[in-house]
């Protein structure tokens, strides 16, 4: 389905090795991103072990991503001011060499975000992570159909362009969905762990876009950085889902099962499925 | 009290018809509101079956209002791009024949804002959605006395307010309080479901603000979107309160709720009172 | 180690008259506060007693500061508009009388806001609330090093800068950290309670300033209203971590322990350690 190079990604124990690293770093993870997921997104990246802090005006953003461990551009809530701090931050980040991730959200639909996200490639992107519409529209794929935040493609439909992009920009392009797919342009890694409420609460995948970037400052292999933040997430939801009576209840236990992660629970939901 | 074209609303039977459509179309909810309660509006469309989307800014929302199924505009945390993007969201609204909700938080006390909400009038909402000293003040009624986002006036005392609202715009005025009033300016339905506990958890007003908008995607009667998604949430959040120890755990749980309702639910609370 | 005029602070009884006023009023406050704890803000002044509102645009924050009970400012997602805002809002309250609140988010790093901060302190805040790393570069201290939003001081350390701001200011100055100090320059007094867990959720700061500026509506003395904010929201947290399984869980803890805090409880966590 997408190629003989497609692989099972990273083990229990090198997961928990990039997890330890973030508990023993706590990277400093300059988060732009949207009104609607900001306070998640913090609670997440707290709960994993990395320090969030949301800088987002244009006369701050460049200096403050210059000086990060590792920055988020989520493109949810545009407004010009972001615009404005968002590229100024991506042309910093990539100056001075702070790994940078691009959430293209709703890109596709909206000619203005779409160019928004097309100009933002020239800065580099260490990890680019969207769903499978996202992807498909920032590669220039035909047909790429989103309708907002959701994505109506299925991650595997969207590998080969993924490739295409991470070859294209020189840089990991991870596709969410119900199989995570993750690839720099050559490889390309699968996570199958996750559980379908994930999409019922706000902010999952904009929050895994803020633990690519955290887990991009203590790990040299934005490859292995992606796809050990997306492990993390599902594994964490994962344990989250055992303890839940529905979206809200999951929403909290997913903060715990973060926090309370250890090498123990990623062996047994990476390794022995 | 309220006269006597004044009846109960809609059987559980009625409104499991409406969340049913809900669940079936998961209808794209463009949702323009405040800081404070993005995320849990986002959460609450989502548990109840509905997709939302937040986009705010000049460049875009015209356009997204055009192509969502509904839209939602709350005048919560104002900015000056922000009303800019709503005068523009709700107009192409308008144009484009989506249903939209206007939700004039704090309308009344601020000038700024009551200006703005008499001119989004221009583009008939759909349905508009405030507590008792929102809708006096935009009535234009003498002695509306808000203070903020609380409302200190008893919903039935706006009721004659709202029917004429109604009848001028057009549209439906629903009446948040201990009872919730919903009028197409000649009927008056009563919702007599929640809970004390939706007054301690920020939002709940706007969230069913958005609620009413999905409704209106997959209803065609405006009256009827609104008294269905009142109804929804307010059953909900009697459930919730069962499971509840606080606000804390009553926001959680009313999630919860929302994802788990049923129709044998809808008609316990609404039928057997 | 921080001076012979240091002492604990207020009895629990003391602190309940303040909660016992709080609930009785209800009072406006006006959060001028950050995207990424604006929900929880709102929730748990909600949950203590008092009414939040969000205003944070520049044609209206000015009006509504000086009607408002209280206001806070916190520097947390500055934009160019709620720079104007802000001090459009700082400046009506000091005129009209109005008690408030200065968050400096993340100064001392950061030029921009640490200059708008100094500038802010011309309309003389009731109250400072900041983290060590914020007071030490606020006071002008050679060697602050603040990273973002968390401190890398201890906040004994900040006691002396701490005094010397709040004599040059006129108003009281609160460090929050293991031990929270609160000083008029004069007396410092000393808050014991709290949980580390309220660092691994965001906002928890952050909502102790929209609380400190609740408190300061309702009680003459800033010292003693900061004081009793701090043992409010601390108090609550050692109630709720004893219900918690991680930081999500807290989170919820700490908005139910809030609503149902009593002077019983406060008693038992202040006076009896």
């Amino acid at each position: 389905m997408t190629g003989s190079d497609t692989y099972d990604g990273l083990s229990g124990a090198a997961v928990a090795g990039v997890l330890g690293a973030l508990r023993a770093r706590t990277p400093l993870v300059h988060c732009m991103t949207n009104i609607v997921v900001a306070g998640f997104t913090a609670n997440v990246l707290l709960a994993a072990g990395a320090s969030p802090a949301m800088v987002e005006n244009d006369q701050e953003s460049a200096e403050f991503a210059a000086a990060a461990d590792a920055l988020l551009v989520n493109l949810g809530t545009l407004s010009g001011e972001r615009v404005r701090a968002m590229t100024g931050a991506a042309s910093a980040a990539w100056a001075a060499g702070t790994p940078w991730v691009l959430d293209p959200v709703a890109v596709g639909p909206l000619p203005f975000r779409t160019t928004l996200a097309a100009e933002l490639l020239d800065h580099r992107p260490t990890v680019i992570r969207g769903n499978p519409s996202e992807v498909l529209s920032l590669a220039g794929a035909v047909g790429a159909a989103g309708r907002g935040v959701d994505s109506t493609a299925d991650s595997a439909t969207a590998v080969p362009s993924a490739r295409e992009l991470a070859a294209r920009t020189g840089g990991v392009v991870a596709v969410s969905g119900s199989v995570d797919y993750i690839t720099d342009g050559t490889r390309v890694w699968q996570v199958h762990t996750g559980h379908p409420l994930m999409t019922k609460v706000t902010g999952t995948g904009c929050a895994l876009g803020s633990l690519v970037a955290a887990c991009c400052a203590v790990e040299d292999s934005p490859l292995v950085a992606a796809t050990a933040a997306t492990s993390i997430l599902t594994v964490a939801a994962e344990v989250a889902a055992r303890r839940s009576s529905g979206p809200g209840s999951f929403a909290v236990a997913l903060l715990d099962a973060l926090a309370g992660l250890d090498e123990s629970a990623l062996t047994e939901h990476l390794d022995h499925r």
